[in-house]
């Protein structure tokens, strides 16, 4: 499993051909927030420039009804207004800023509004309008099994529509498109209020699996240590990023519980009274899911004390080897060297048997020594 | 006596037949919390499947009155409901849910309530609606006396009925059965919320005992470290485990704080007056109890210091060591280098006495050495 | 100064004989709340069991008038209410709970109340019932100058009465039993919650002792680690101990903050207008007493990190040590090996002066190896 | 990129002449506050002395009108006052005394604003008047792209006036000049709130520059480290610099967050409906900009432990190298050693193949030696 | 400059007589509090005893009228009393406690607030009494360049009289009283409560000036820890002097914040409209003062890291060297050793070369092993 390890850049996927964050290093870019030069309220895409069209999804719906089509052309999904249905236009990409645009001026939309769904560096947040309500915020999941996307995405709730808007195409929706289209659960027969509820739902509970996917390679990584030889120079390395994306998810997820907390709170006209409950359940998710990156991050922390404690004990190895070693046998050299010398009258050296009787008393210095290391534990 | 140390796994023991949880990382699985392709308010059960019948278990009683059955026909409970007795019935097996279902229906549940009862990823909540209170909690004990079980636990309370649903059949309400039988203490004179209180006392009580069992091993492996020879390259593992098993408790009983104050505040129909005292004393416990699990996190991290300073002295020792003789034996070792070599005109080594004078110059020197290591208290 | 150095563990000291805590490690036993096999509200004391009887202290007290006496039968104290004198009950022991259930009745007490007196266990709080207040603490005191005792106490103040229930006989109110009898200072001319007051005062005012007795313990370790000869292996585990006694004091003291605050601002008919600015004073102390706690604990904390720096400037130390005496005699014994070599054709054995000029050479090779030493500061 | 890397020392850059702060230790100075020798509300420049003139810019526009120019005398400015035009007056130099107090007068500012005015060490406040709203904040920006600046600024917001006093020329509004001077965006059409904000606005974009420019050094530094060759001596004293500047951003940025919340709840009469919801956002960004410092200084703490991790690793190589040479050699030196003695009867010596055998002996020694520290994976 | 370093013990200076607190270990004495045999309200004063007079200083102004006397009696400064002017009565020395009772006596205040006033372990406070506003504070300053001075300081404000009571007789209003005498600034204009906001402004301004000369010690520590040869043994023993200096003095500064935010937040009579904008003005300083402080602590936490970073590099540096010279020497004195040996039959011995030959050899290897160690940038 392969994930990006940026702590706070934001590289984003763009607009249909999606894209493998194979390395972070390498895709560092200088990051711009407003370009300064600009009046507040001004739209600047901030994510990478491409030729791509914009690529519109519409569905329109009510308890007997369901149509959805998809077209390059925003205003085909203006018909549907006024007649009672619910309009869902799901926008990918982010870079077309004269559809967006369109769009805003159609549903009344506040400039500042426009600027921040564009802004992919806005951080999540809702914000109440007196005709609708103004949700940001990441959208994370996991492609080919191995890729981590962070994903810019803002949704708009009006009486009878929901507006979203997405840098790229894939997302977690798919479930939810099924539902509708085959008016499976109480979905169909909901209003507005109760499709961005959906939405965010599909949305934190692949939060839930991002997470857990996460937690599985830090429980890996703990494994691994516990088998210390496995613990290498690289292991610090590891770590730090695991830090750097827990940090990263974190700041993505964290923002979203005051939102959805607020918006259970609020006493906006879209949002129905029934609908507070599942609100309610929401919120107790993403509670979930940010005490799960807590407990990961705190893990993650106590992983850098593991190593430590890890490096010590090899260093305690390393010495141990060769302190048995030098203890040993430096005394005999010395021992050695005594008879090595070359002086005239030794009278060791004259015996007959002196060369055994010093193999000897070596022999049994040698055993002392390791049973007095096997005594201090050491052996 | 032994406990399982994962920290945020959800490894259950299911109904009826119980298991030891040997090792976590062996029965380490992918965790997952609603399936994604269910629409919100759809139970599905996380435990392991199983093909049991759910236990049913029937109470009825009032002051004079006092009737208990086991059923697998959950139906058999409702022929109470009505006559003014207090029904309690409890549900062991949450992977049967049809009969679940069948009470939800009877007692008129919310769906997202049902598909939290069979939720075991749920964190402990309490939930008010018009006729009942809904509490979500984790049941800890002890069985065997060695193995640590962690269940999902639901309880129900309404105005005369409280709906108690387990994930298996052991449970800690074994003293509060008998006294509901022997019309022991207050219990049967009193409403449901009465019993509800009983329950969650019983429950409270039983953290008691799972973290003083829990704060036992810490205190061992203190006491084991203070004798510094008994801590081993293992030691930091041990502590890891706790670490988590502390994390996991922690994540377990800290939301109960939460309920407990919550319920105490409400002022919901079914609890009465004079319960709120009884809810006031538990929440003084549920309080002392999440002291208790500060404190022994707090001695488990300063463990990893303690550990960490022990590794330090061991390595001190082990410089000392060779330092000491390294520095005795290598200058003397020079020395007798020193008349080792083949110089044609070396004086000494022609000198009658010249060993004699050297091996005492020697010892001289070796005495030195040990009253200079005597000094800096090295040895 | 010697103190009981345990954690968590609640061990009394009872009745009468009172009992010095030499070694907490042995005095260790299961600790147990409540036994789970009893319904709640059911007294179950927690001490040491020891037959004994009952000591009764009573005072009678107004103005102008003074009596006091001991009994052991708790209705003699009952003569005096009604007739508005200030009436003192002080029982020491709480295990003859025949007299204490027998007070609770006299006195209109709630079953909670009675468990939570005879509970040693039961944390520092405030209960306010109808026709009384309820407040439960621990009272510290050093006896014979070194031994510590940690005492349960209970305390009930009524409109014309105090209740107060300790452990054992010693206590910290001698010097208030003084002033009563005596008629110094303004207690006589008071009431009953300026009874209580001056009970509480005498707590708080014994913490400032024992913390002051600790802060010395902790500061002439502090003093020692400075010279740091005399730090070793032991300093670790003294530290350990600390850590855990004040983190036993700060559980103790804590909690009487948050009791004393809510008492100042509680609108209770017994305490009096003019008691209030008393009651403010006390917070003050105790808020002095919990700062005091703070700041050795975070002393201790940082004596660890002091600890830990000396025994790495020891091993620099050591190594330093090593280092200088392989670095000089290494090179030479190397010199010395080479002309011990049995070459047939080594020119610089044969000539006259070789040796000499050799020794020289090694003279001062070794005068240089100091120098470089002393530059390097290392000598 | 260069930074001045002091903490709390203030050193500004004056009026007209923009210096380098080329290196902090340099230029330390006795801060100081208000000479305290002075009465409370009495101005006393704390920056460097110079006697420069001070540098006033006049801006008056309306929807189709746009006059500029600049001035050493502030009466200037008086002019345009009540003729329903917004007048935005910039004053450059706060060493010129006399020209604040004349502005000081005209506008009726109290005597400890103006005291705020020149004092160069006031942390960043929100005032509100009677007649004005007065922001005292920090401007940060990059000059000639390596010399980050800290200037103290003032700005005062009255109906149809905004007042601005900066420490010297250089600042980051040339955008806004060029809006307001091509009517560009919507700002000519707003009144003095409104140029408030953009002028806030602007002053929060360049905190996005500054941190992201700190925030390359940063990871920088990190890359460097995971290449751990380069990690040196000099790494702790870099990674100290970091740390402090970033606690100086911290100090000049976080103050704002408050000030500018209270802005945007103010029910101040010059801050119209409208601009508030421009507020929030402004709001928005800062919470953004402050984050964006938490995670730097959360990232270079931890570079700090991963300096100690390689360190530690490397001395663990240096530890493996000395081990392997010694363990190798030092056994096999000995056995040299023995045959290097000088007894008679040694049978080994005259052996026809005994030096081969030997040699052969060491070589194997040698050989498995080097297998051990394989399998140890030291090799 | 020096200081006392002492972190919770109160060593004061008393009465007329200033001395130099030159070691706090020295001076260490039995802390006590209320003397526990004393009632509540009773004055005990807790500095230094000594016989020595009282010096009181009195001054009384109006707008045109201004006196100032010294005195050994308290009650000349009655006489003013009641004639429209402002009365500020300055009592150095807190041991005649019979003058502060007759002050007490006089101006009708609380037995607590008399208490409060000797108690020199007070900590900094605000109480508000019908007739008169108390605070007590610690007045911090530099006497002689290098002597910190911790000094207990009282206040109390009445509708036309000030009380300040003092330990000793130095004190940080000089410059006040030169304001007062000739009239400078507004002081001689308003009432009583300015006069306190100028006491309070002049206290906190030496804060100020406490805390930078405090920073440069930091400052300078940090800037020798750079040149890391200056780190020595000592330097953890500094570094925890600088821990308690830091602690004792936030434990003196910080209470007084949350006192001048009541005081501003006060609706007492004394304290008219107009000074509450000087008060909000005194709170921002006292704010930026704690601020420092905070920065400071900050940074002698990080300064024990530094420390600890340049240990382990000094030893990285030593076991470099050692490493080295054992590398290459070991082995070349293994080779020395194999041709010291005695065998009979060693061909290489009788070469005629093979002296030099191998000297050779030995070369090449010594350069090798250089090579080795400069491509690990061991060299």
């Amino acid at each position: 499993m392969k994930y990006s390890c940026l702590l706070y850049q934001k590289v984003f996927i763009f607009l249909v051909s999606s894209q493998q964050i194979t390395d972070m290093k390498l895709h560092k870019k200088k990051k711009s927030y407003r370009a300064s030069n600009l009046p507040p309220g001004t739209m600047a895409y901030k994510g990478k420039k491409q030729t791509v069209t914009t690529n519109i999804e519409i569905v329109n719906y009510s308890k007997d009804h369901y149509k959805m089509f998809h077209s390059n052309n925003v205003e085909d999904a203006f018909n549907f207004k006024g007649n009672d249905h619910v309009t869902w236009i799901n926008i990918n990409g982010l870079n077309n800023l004269e559809d967006i645009e369109t769009v805003g001026l159609h549903y009344n939309l506040h400039p500042l509004t426009l600027e921040d769904i564009v802004n992919t560096n806005q951080r999540p947040k809702l914000e109440e309008f007196e005709n609708y309500l103004f949700i940001v915020f990441k959208m994370l999941y996991i492609k080919n099994d191995t890729e981590l996307h962070y994903e810019h995405m803002s949704l708009i709730v009006g009486e009878d529509y929901v507006l979203t808007f997405q840098e790229a195409d894939g997302d977690v929706f798919d479930d939810l498109r099924e539902r509708l289209s085959t008016s499976k659960g109480r979905i169909r027969t909901q209003g507005s209020d109760y499709l961005m509820y959906t939405l965010l739902d599909a949305i934190v509970d692949n939060y839930f699996t991002v997470i857990e996917a996460f937690g599985d390679r830090v429980e890996d990584l703990e494994s691994a240590l516990f088998q210390s030889e496995s613990a290498n120079n690289d292991t610090p390395g590891v770590i730090q990023d695991l830090k750097q994306e827990i940090l990263k998810m974190r700041r993505s997820i964290y923002p979203l519980r005051e939102v959805i907390n607020r918006m259970e709170k609020t006493d906006c006209v879209f949002i129905e009274e029934k609908t507070h409950s599942y609100l309610r359940d929401l919120y107790d998710h993403i509670i979930q899911v940010s005490e799960s990156v807590d407990l990961y991050r705190e893990m993650i922390w106590s992983l850098m004390d593991m190593y430590m404690t890890i490096i010590s004990n090899k260093m305690n190895e390393i010495m141990k080897v060769l302190t048995i070693i030098a203890t040993i046998f430096i005394p005999l050299t010395f021992i050695a060297g005594i008879y090595g010398m070359n002086f005239k009258n030794m009278p060791e050296l004259r015996t007959e048997n002196g060369y055994f009787i010093l193999l000897g008393v070596m022999f049994v210095l040698f055993i002392f020594m390791l049973i007095y290391f096997r005594r201090k534990r050491w052996l």
